[in-house]
């Protein structure tokens, strides 16, 4: 399914960006005067190869859920049980990404693709269980690259999934404490960054953690012997699986998904930044249909952001993760798609046109 | 009006505050987590004096459209007849501001304060002319303060009638060719910083016509001896008229009208700080009814938002006006305050907390 999916990715369509482009000189404002939103709604059309680009709606939200090995190193200050209680909270409506999600009108599926506990049947919940929880990446790879694939081809076979469903915008989720361990550590393998400069204080830990934290990761990357990644995507899944989680492989899975069938995906913070530098490394086409939902408050996802080309589009010191970040830009690139279909042109409006 | 309207005026309530404070560290999320839009939730208690503050919908735009007479000194490559040919746009639901308007379910009312032209009466038009534009401010003062007070005062009464027609939230939305001038005026007069580090680009100008609006600005600051402003609110109403337009009067008593019905405000660009950096010297209490909605291009909006404390939520280099930027903020802020409404607590969703 991965090699299938792959194959399928196409790159921006060259005449829909340009057709794109034209189009926005055309509508009543003034030439670049909606700044970053032009470039959203230049971007979509690009991905969807068609000017003006479809309104990215219905969206869906995936959470990706799983537990990290590299908890028992003590990177968080949170239980792990607090990954399975918060896929409950999820479930039951209760979590910020509920809210979000009302607001913008996405829904909202979890996903288990690792949750250290079995867990009870839910509607919007679906098992794609790969174990329970990673290996310890700081001592050895987190998982086989087996199963780094059957967790890509979990978040292949959901965005296929939602698509299906009527889907027309992926945003992506995600739980698991300790992930941005994980994903610190995919961002400096990726980009051959130093742990300390990609390695943040995730949802909250004091300087001694940090320090902690900041170890591990190298550690991992020693270990792991990922310290300079290659050119082949065989070499993407060995680093997935040496030192990425099941959500980073599923959300990976989710946007190699997205970008076959033309969808949009959003990503939310640095798990679905590291996520992407993996599907990037498989396909850097992948790339052009994501759109950055914001920037968090991790060091590592500036870096991710940089290296990916991707601009955020919501910078508010969030750092929640759920897919929190990647919601909230969702209006905004709605309003950004709005324009090339609604706004009327200089000559259909009898507006006069600046002098110069 | 004017007068009845300041004494109705309340400061945050800092019970609310303290209460939305309390609520946002026992909501299941890490604390501090959500950012910026943690400060706005607790902002919009503060201001409604109700923890949770009510959902901020339904929202209503309120375009102000009038003419500069400073338009004649050649600040603008805009021919000042696109000020009646947006309106125009406006009422035929073609322009950015609807498009984005439609986007988060607001309403648009246009409000005619100093358009110099007659305009056809249509549905959404509010006829509140003070004049045919504003004189040349840079030669004298913009309008007299009797013209100034009626302008806030149609304000006020735009807000009201909003209020009672069940809006929520209000929106500051602007049109007039070179009223980015009189802004830079209004922004250098209220914070002392120089005419050149306040006056941008507007919507577009090159570098000539930049070094003349510059040039025109300072003009305007000496000519009418508004280099410094006084603590009084007489002294408000004197530079809003030497050198603001029609707008920023109208924008000045809508923020003044939403703050006193305790309906919260987000401002848009440039022309909506300057207006309330007007509201602020009427009233500073006024100001914590406003939600700064982004940070234009413009230099001085950075200025007059440093001034009046507010953080901006959107930030993407937009230069459009018409309330787009206050427009995009909305969802945001809906988002914000629903978090406050759905979210559960640690206790109520059995989710367990941080140890340290």
């Amino acid at each position: 399914m991965l090699a299938e999916t792959l194959a399928e990715i196409r790159p921006a369509d060259p005449r829909a960006l340009a057709d794109a482009r034209a189009h926005q000189d055309r509508l009543t404002k003034p030439r670049g005067s909606l700044g970053a939103l032009e470039d959203v709604a230049v971007r979509l059309a690009g991905a969807a190869g068609a000017c003006p680009p479809p309104m990215p709606v219905p969206a869906a939200l995936a959470i990706f859920a799983a537990d990290h090995g590299v908890h028992a190193q003590g990177v968080s200050p949170w239980p792990q049980e607090v990954t399975v209680q918060m896929v409950a909270n999820f479930l039951a409506g209760g979590a910020v990404a509920n809210a979000f999600a009302a607001q913008s009108g996405a829904s909202v599926t979890v996903v288990d693709v690792g949750v250290a506990a079995d867990l009870p049947d839910a509607p919007s919940l679906l098992k794609h269980k790969i174990a329970y929880g990673t290996a310890d990446l700081s001592t050895g790879p987190a998982m086989s690259v087996d199963q780094a694939v059957q967790a890509l081809e979990a978040g292949i076979s959901v965005a296929r999934g939602l698509v299906e469903g009527g889907a027309r915008c992926l945003i992506t989720g995600d739980m698991g404490i300790a992930n941005t361990t994980a994903s610190a550590a995919l961002v400096a393998a990726f980009t051959g960054h130093d742990p300390a400069e990609v390695t943040g204080h995730g949802t909250g830990i004091d300087e001694e953690t940090h320090a902690r934290k900041v170890a591990v990761v190298r550690r991992a990357i020693e270990v792991n012997d990922v310290a300079t990644v290659g050119s082949q995507p065989s070499d993407a899944l060995r680093v997935l699986a040496a030192v990425g989680g099941f959500e980073h492989a599923a959300i990976a899975g989710l946007i190699l998904g997205g970008a076959a069938c033309r969808v949009p995906v959003i990503l939310d913070g640095v798990i679905a930044g590291a996520a992407a530098l993996v599907a990037a490394a498989l396909d850097p086409a992948a790339v052009d249909h994501c759109v950055a939902g914001h920037r968090s408050a991790e060091p590592g996802h500036a870096v991710a952001l940089a290296a990916l080309g991707l601009r955020p589009l919501v910078d508010l010191e969030l750092r929640l993760g759920e897919g929190t970040g990647g919601l909230l830009a969702h209006p905004l690139v709605c309003a950004a798609v709005r324009v090339m279909h609604d706004v009327a042109t200089f000559d259909s409006a009898g507006v006069s046109e600046k002098e110069n």
